[in-house]
């Protein structure tokens, strides 16, 4: 491209999606908009690098201030998103042919990539290609992950909305946990997400203002479970309170490395796998007889629009912006990174961090976080965690639920052969 | 108690607690106030009956006009439920002895039970008794249920917050499923309570405003399940979209009255129930492959203070106001219940009902409610539900939580010798 004529740009979504990441790909149009000179079209590749691929592209043009507005608050990835990984350049070079036709077709300068751990590993692959065909682009990662676990930032958009819709939940399931009077022992244990990383579960524990509040137990995936521990636990919970309230990352694990999930076989003899929040309330009922409820918020907890935390969607934005603000800048193979200036009160602002340097890493949650029983989290935990849930923001409803956005560009004419697969 | 004196009104919670029965409570407190040469002092009986019979009362009078604000909107039951039934007095007289001696020596003349069915029936045997011993008590049910089975009301206080909750659920649950690309098609099955009555699952069908969008599948404890027309309806809305959004109540059965449920053995043999949305699920991808998730809001669907629905808070306090009203009426065992006036715009009132009609029935969800293939609801249940989850109220925080309300009142002194269960 000619460096006196603007380029595009092109957005994607990639990996699960969350409460914010449509806010980061609102910021992304919006910045880009400011800077005609620069940056001509912003297209949005449907279902991630998929859609680079396939090109099957949207231009988003057409989308007014008022409808990014709304864009901005719609959970979901209005773009789709994909679990793709690229092969090895070397692997599949037709792979990275395919894609520079693409972008050399679209004329796309810029490439923003809004995704997690393996996304950031797409965007380095892709810079690396770049620069082996001298291919004038700047790839640029866009961070988002409910789980938290992307290294080289203080947190990830996305997982602040999910923490305060968890730490809700438990917090209002708690009082209703309190609420029944009963004879028998009453548990109610709460499965969140969080293969590797407990992050979500951890962030839970800000619904309790005093050992006495839910959750009494938090189990993570970084403490292998000791179930004799857990129990007693349990037990001393419910002779002191009557009730006990569990979070349980759904990734737990024994010292021995199995997951501790529920095997049974059906009538049929197949295996069928519980989750864990499941199995571990059924361990307190063969034990102890209480009664048992569990919950599983499954896709809830990572698309609570109606409830989102005002940093993180400020997080969101603000990652966006400067993903393209690097891209002006010509800052290739980076990703905008939270850091924290300040905890009381907290203040963050945003900075490069190269790809290269943490995709494919998980960022776990740290001993220091942990409680030495390992059955609950520090006060430091709570400390660090507790502005990320700050803030409300106002929720557009019709007819009694949330208004969201539909995006219904239609994909640009094809200009090159079919791909596939 | 002399005409010319005031009486003492006790107030108590029954059954699985709501978003907005303390709503009711806060309402019953306020109106009683309002009536000082009337009503004396207004109690509250810890954990429902179980708390009149142990004697466990607390005195309302210390709560200011401010905390009575904060308690109207904080979910669950502050005053503590039960679920506890009174035998029949010809049974077990002395129970009911016991009650009249508390209610006698609290001078107690009105008694107000907030609770379902069960609690209907409860409102009936105590205005019952009381007549048999010419005591002077004014019986009052206060309705409230998240599953919306009471008879005499258009619907019951608590479940249009948990219906708008469970839709809202469904809409944001939707938008992540439609986000991510598969060549695999995608389930996901959302387990909403209602054992008998499926007028949650059926609000779930509010999400939707056209056919593409979910919940595509509705499933109801007043059908009897068909796993093959289910399952064929799953595919062909799979192959559409490339994806499936179902609602299942827990308690739907098959057509030969067994629920449907995951019956597994554990290693040691035991048999191990999981819930219709598991078992749904899991008979989705034991037949198609496809990709599979489920999830069991659980507590969370009637304990969701931070997204209530207006005209259910409304509701709830009005017919908590109302049941002060009858009690001053001298209306003995009767039920406020709401009256539709009219659907578009929704206009309703508060009539009483004999509690003595209603008591132990349930309402389940009316045939021309149900779709002909009975895979989801008609538009005329939508019609009938919308108006219900209407409305949004400001949720005060502290610190990105919901602010909600602890009652710390101590229960007073006994006056009389201890009850043995």
């Amino acid at each position: 491209m000619s460096p006196t004529q603007p380029f595009n740009l092109l957005y994607a979504q990639a990996g699960g999606v969350t409460a914010v990441i449509n806010a980061s790909a609102a910021a992304v149009i919006e910045a880009a908009r400011e800077h005609p000179q620069a940056i001509g079209t912003v297209y949005g590749a449907r279902n991630g690098i998929l859609g680079v691929l396939s090109e099957t592209l949207v231009d988003t043009t057409p989308l007014t201030p008022a409808e990014l507005a709304q864009l901005a608050l719609t959970p979901g990835g209005a773009f789709g998103s994909c679990r793709f990984d690229l092969d090895p350049a070397e692997a599949n070079p037709a792979q990275y042919d395919r894609l520079f036709e693409v972008f050399a077709s679209y004329r796309i300068g810029a490439f923003l990539y809004n995704g997690g751990n393996g996304s950031m590993d797409i965007v380095a692959r892709v810079a690396a290609a770049a620069r082996a065909r001298a291919y004038p682009l700047c790839c640029i990662g866009v961070p988002k992950t409910v789980d938290n676990d992307l290294e080289g930032t203080d947190c990830s958009p996305g997982f602040g909305s999910a923490a305060k819709y968890l730490a809700t939940a438990m917090r209002e399931s708690g009082l209703d946990l309190a609420a029944m009077s009963s004879r028998r022992g009453r548990v109610f244990v709460m499965e969140v997400m969080g293969r590797n990383a407990g992050w979500l579960a951890a962030a839970t524990a800000l619904a309790a203002r005093n050992e006495d509040e839910p959750p009494h137990i938090v189990l993570l995936p970084e403490v292998a479970f000791d179930e004799e521990a857990f129990l007693a636990r349990v037990k001393a919970v419910v002779e002191r309170l009557g009730y006990c309230a569990v979070t349980v990352a759904e990734g737990i694990r024994r010292a021995d490395g199995t997951l501790v999930m529920e095997q049974s076989h059906d009538a049929l003899g197949h295996v069928q796998l519980g989750g864990a929040g499941q199995c571990v309330a059924r361990l307190v009922s063969a034990r102890f007889d209480y009664k048992h409820h569990w919950a599983i918020p499954d896709y809830l907890q990572r698309a609570a629009g109606h409830w989102r935390s005002a940093t993180d969607v400020a997080q969101a934005r603000a990652v966006g912006r400067a993903a393209v603000a690097y891209a002006l800048a010509g800052q290739d193979g980076v990703m905008p990174a939270i850091r924290r200036l300040a905890d009381e009160p907290y203040r963050w602002d945003v900075q490069p961090v190269r790809v290269e340097e943490i995709a494919n890493l998980e960022r776990r949650v740290p001993p220091h976080f942990i409680a030495a029983d390992g059955l609950h989290v520090t006060a430091a935990a709570k400390a660090a965690l507790a502005p990320l849930i700050e803030g409300e923001l106002p929720v557009p409803t019709h007819a009694g639920l949330p208004d969201y956005f539909q995006l219904q560009l239609a994909p640009q004419p094809r200009r090159l052969p079919a791909w596939t697969r």
